[in-house]
């Protein structure tokens, strides 16, 4: 372990009050004792990954990890952002939801297009668990939330009034262009690898989606959405420090 | 295959003049016959991977698929872009080189460093077929250049003069208030998951590099390089069509 290595980190369902005494879950209690091998009267920090963050101190470790919470506060996300995507194979779907994960974004939605939909097969619960990891490992507050695919226009419908929208398209904008990245609330839809057909295109231009060049190369559709996260976490202040950290 | 489908877009070693018959290789005539599916009498775009880009007519795809060059030109690379990276675990690497290469970073450099190293297996074989992959994918003119692990001190003086270098680090400037990303030649250095010892990032620093924060959130080391080359590939300009569009 690192010399200057910053205390566990872990999700628990609820933070409790300070003074409380909580009981880790059976995987996160693992996770506290065995992959970062941390040890009575050592501190651990929890988040709830809805914007809450306890200090706690580690009272056992005898099979489930018990806690007395030290400080607690709760925060609500002052950024957002959410990404619509289309089919991607297996693999690459659930490495984008890791990159997502890892950089902040709120929302993962996949979507059916035109040309390619997502097969049936249920990938939920493996990207529940890659998202969980995810905000363990960046010392997140906010977990992401994974959905089940809808169709394109259905998920357009449900994204929050105000929201910036942009839509990934070589012919775009350019992001080089664009200037400080908008605060509040954003999305992106990206299209599956065959492209979005003109006619969602244009009716995601007709509704305020603007389009977005990502890059100079023709980019592969999960390299798009994490392209554009990375534009989106482009951070505009110098860090404070982390929870827990 | 899609309607507006581009012509098949491969590597090649030598483009050849124009007139001239050459004989793509035997994974490339693959490629171009099987997962294209390109016939006699249609159009392939051929790439050398060092900035030579040709218009062909597939003449033959008898074993080996034989072309005639239409058209040829040669550019030099306008911006470049070197990825020097401390050691991560081989399918991050793989995916890492994968993404690299489709923004068109041209040099990733692996790099051992105080608190980690790469392992000796070599995965460069691995990676070079991924290079070309991605190029072909991207529909690139540039190959990336896949390295062998150096000492972080060897690969930063390997650096071409007149770089404009920049150091992944949290406390660093950050990545959103940076304002337009450098043209020429820009390099950038990613720690392990451990993190660069104090004194390598000392040394960075007097040698001029910038640091650079590049999230708000903590990333693991292939998600700080993505992100890097993603804020470097951010386009300036409306783009051109790109080679056989």
């Amino acid at each position: 372990m690192r010399a200057d290595a910053a205390p566990a980190f872990v999700w628990a369902a609820e933070l409790g009050r300070i003074g409380e005494r909580l009981r880790l879950a059976e995987q996160e209690s693992r996770y506290v004792a065995r992959v970062c091998r941390a040890r009575i009267g050592e501190s651990v920090t929890l988040t709830d990954g809805r914007g809450g963050l306890a200090r706690a101190r580690i009272e056992s470790v005898h099979r489930l990890v018990e806690v007395v919470i030290e400080s607690v506060d709760h925060v609500s996300p002052t950024r957002r952002a959410e990404v619509l995507c289309g089919p991607l194979e297996s693999e690459r779907g659930d490495w984008l939801v890791e990159k997502l994960a890892e950089l902040g974004v709120a929302a993962f939605q996949p979507i059916h297009c035109e040309r390619a939909r997502w097969p049936p097969s249920d990938r939920l619960p493996r990207w529940s668990r890659l998202t969980r990891a995810a905000l363990q490992q960046s010392r997140g507050r906010f977990e992401m939330d994974v959905r089940a695919p809808l169709w394109l226009e259905e998920a357009v419908d449900a994204i929050p009034d105000g929201t910036r929208n942009h839509v990934a398209d070589p012919g775009g904008e350019p992001a080089g262009r664009m200037g400080r990245v908008p605060l509040g609330a954003c999305a992106v839809v990206v299209g599956p690898a065959e492209g979005l057909a003109r006619a969602e295109l244009e009716r995601l231009i007709a509704r305020g989606f603007l389009p977005m060049s990502l890059s100079g190369a023709r980019l592969r559709a999960e390299t798009a959405a994490l392209v554009w996260a990375a534009w989106w976490a482009a951070p505009l202040e110098v860090s404070e420090s982390m929870g827990g950290s």
